[in-house]
């Protein structure tokens, strides 16, 4: 074994090496790309004449060299060529800002919208994978059923059918949900709106992640309060000694943090990280509004527990919706308000009186015909390889010192280009027929200008790799 | 002729006078019931051996008793017998106050989606002629059409193509609104949140009419302002002396009132006095929020045109909604917010992202197809017979002295039984499965206690006449 180890590999005297040099020499090639899955041992070995255990020990070696990894129970995939990874976290000097993001907002919505436009400023999860005609058919089978009671006004609080499914998905979580404390609302916008609404007032400081999804950010200005920006790790989620710290220097009325998945980081906030948070809160009486919308969209399948599932009193306000994995235009969220349930009804009732009857009743169907566990199913693995492609396509195309996020759910990568004005880059890439989202408003003000967030939500398609070759083009061009 | 003058009706000696006799008769057994219509001139001549024009004046004898009344191109009917009406101004002495109504409303909310309770408490004229095939039909027709589309999100200010589709409505009523300046919204609730929101702030004068909807003073409660009743007319609508007066007495920050049908009165504002406000309000730069949901339910079929018509500047602020006419579950209104369009689509946006893409995409479907004017043609009468014959029902059912609104339009009739306290009437008539709404909800504070709305917005039935007759001896054990 010591004489193999000094011989040169470019000579090939193993004949696992031989492998190794053919799959290095396709991938140098571009024949074999970037999340493209290998052959499996048997094949590739049936046809070099190998046995599986040589295949195995050159795809092994790869795996070491990084230019392959494994996935359990898939196979094996050419890796990444990722650029850096963005590790860098936040500043730690922060004080609460009034927030100023809404007028560059107004653009970035209108760009969206905009026809033949290519909308990777939008996280759209479920368009990688429509669900329309299951979701059609579960429509047509409540419009049957229901006749005329589903034009009819919802109870403000939601339909029953939709809350007991979602009391059901606590469950098998093992988190221990009442149907009737679950409150319908137009999607967790309107969730977060009505719970921040119910636990601060005008001139409070709100603790936000940083960065953060920019529609909690609108929401604080909208609202006249202040955010306090907490560093935030891009792999991790919400630094908790730097929460704590934030805690210990300024009088926070409430926290707002994704409770699994970060937009736009796609960082996970470690299980244990979340019960210090929840114990941390509860210590001090400050109220944590979760965003729990992507919690069903982590890569690996392991649905993380909401942080409400840490608590001990009534304190944690959990929103989510389906709008991140079934069906965005449906408008349906909702809330598990604790001890603001009472307020927080009431407060829907006189701004949006209550929620879409038959879009309640055909998600209940949706999620008790097992639809909508089969649908996720089918929907993650999409997602994962589409991170994979984009993360690729970025790194080939951007200028180098590129600096990438790795996302570990959802449908948005988050880009560093050392030296850009992300929001001139918008206004450039929109000229070109590509929308994206700059950096700037997922901030209180004046953070993020060389970030923006590229979403992946979409199938993948060559006129996105397209798209993200100009951006790149766009990108060096300014540098 | 003399002659016949002193000639006691009752020995019928001329032939007409058999014919008045016989109708008479018949209403007072009960076999011709109010609301029913006569045999045409033709038929009844025929089958009594008479001529036309002997029926011809019996029918007009009998209109001038009052006991029958022609309606035109429609024939002729027996005429409700009302308790009487209720012309009874509201006090003049006004002052701004904090309102105090939402704990009730938990109340009554709940008791209106309570299964198996007679939910005369609800103002939901479409269920007196559900749309549902129609609706259900043009739902299926653009679920084909769009695929994942109809899933998405829709823009925050709405779906260009249902925008077009209600200026197409205000152009055919003469009104010159551009598509891009309506923003859909939750319902016509949101649509009053947002508009509100606007343009006072919490502890603003608020001027609305009295009584008026409880959505609105609910809304009032939660932003903390303050609502300033002003003196409404149960025939046509808000007083504009006293609106002038109250506006020289106070700093008003902005109206709410009903621009066609006061919910609960049912009255109608005289175009001329729309056309008054509109200039008193210019005049001292007090913006008009007018509530229009009741627009295309007057019952003469004449629409009103909304204030805004009247208006030489951009403060009239029009909200409106399907939530009346068509599919309350939907939860699709929209406003026409003038001056204010820019802010309030931002506050849209902030708290609740968008309205429902597929409820819009067929909204503009039954628009575009003609199905809603036809729609709205067969429901208008059906919801004027139901208004008399509710009013029948209350006048036989109800105590001597019971006094009664004369709707002009929508679904709900504003019944005051001079003694009782409607709020005990309301729990009482709960434990007997009736659900009616008390009028103290349609006041500031400690107004209409003896007062109640019962909507006609149902088929009618022998279950409604039996909830009547239910009340109205609940309501007579209390005296």
């Amino acid at each position: 074994m010591e004489h193999t180890q000094i011989r040169p590999p470019e000579r090939a005297v193993f004949r696992y090496q031989s492998v190794v040099e053919l799959i290095r020499k396709q991938i140098d090639a571009g024949t074999l790309r970037p999340g493209d899955r290998l052959p499996s041992l048997r094949s590739l070995g049936s046809k070099m004449g190998l046995s599986v255990p040589t295949v195995r020990q050159a795809y092994l070696e790869l795996e070491r060299l990084e230019w392959i990894e494994a996935r359990p129970k898939s196979g094996y995939f050419v890796r990444p060529r990722t650029a850096n990874a963005l590790v860098r976290k936040t500043s730690r000097r922060n004080e609460p800002v009034r927030v100023c993001c809404r007028d560059l907002l107004d653009d970035v919505h209108d760009a969206i919208h905009r026809p033949g436009i290519l909308p990777l400023g939008v996280s759209n999860p479920t368009m990688a994978l429509p669900a329309t005609k299951t979701l059609h058919r579960a429509m047509k089978r409540v419009m049957s059923a229901a006749e005329e009671r589903a034009f009819a006004y919802a109870p403000t609080s939601g339909d029953p059918s939709l809350k007991r499914q979602l009391a059901y998905r606590y469950l098998a979580q093992g988190l221990q949900v009442d149907p009737d404390e679950i409150i319908i609302t137009n999607g967790a916008q309107e969730a977060m709106a009505l719970a921040l609404q119910c636990v601060a007032s005008p001139g409070d400081v709100i603790a936000v992640e940083s960065p953060t999804y920019f529609g909690l950010l609108e929401l604080i200005e909208t609202l006249g309060m202040r955010a306090l920006e907490i560093e935030t790790c891009p792999l991790e989620g919400v630094e908790v000694t730097a929460l704590e710290a934030a805690l210990d220097g300024h009088r926070v009325a409430a926290c707002m943090f994704s409770s699994a998945i970060n937009n736009p980081l796609g960082s996970r906030l470690p299980a244990d990280n979340r019960r210090r948070i929840v114990e941390l809160l509860e210590a001090r009486n400050v109220p944590l509004i979760e965003d729990d919308v992507y919690g069903d969209l982590v890569f690996d399948g392991d649905r993380p527990l909401p942080a409400r599932a840490f608590a001990k009193k009534g304190s944690v306000i959990t929103c989510s919706s389906f709008s991140k994995t079934v069906a965005p235009g449906y408008r349906i969220g909702w809330v598990v308000p604790g001890e603001s349930g009472a307020e927080l009804v009431k407060l829907k009732r006189a701004v949006s009186c209550s929620s879409g009857l038959l879009q309640q009743l055909t998600l209940a169907e949706f999620l008790g015909s097992g639809d909508f566990d089969r649908y996720l199913r089918r929907l993650i693995p999409v997602l994962r390889d589409n991170a994979e492609r984009m993360s690729c396509a970025v790194a080939r195309a951007f200028p180098d010192h590129t600096r990438l996020s790795q996302p570990r759910g959802g449908s948005v990568l988050w880009v560093e280009v050392p030296g850009i004005d992300a929001v001139a880059l918008f206004r450039e890439a929109l000229a070109h027929g590509v929308s994206i989202m700059p950096g700037t408003v997922f901030a209180a003000r004046h953070r993020y200008r060389s970030f923006m967030r590229l979403s992946y939500g979409h199938p993948w398609s060559d006129k996105i790799e397209a798209g993200i070759e100009r951006l790149g083009a766009l990108a060096k061009a300014q540098l």
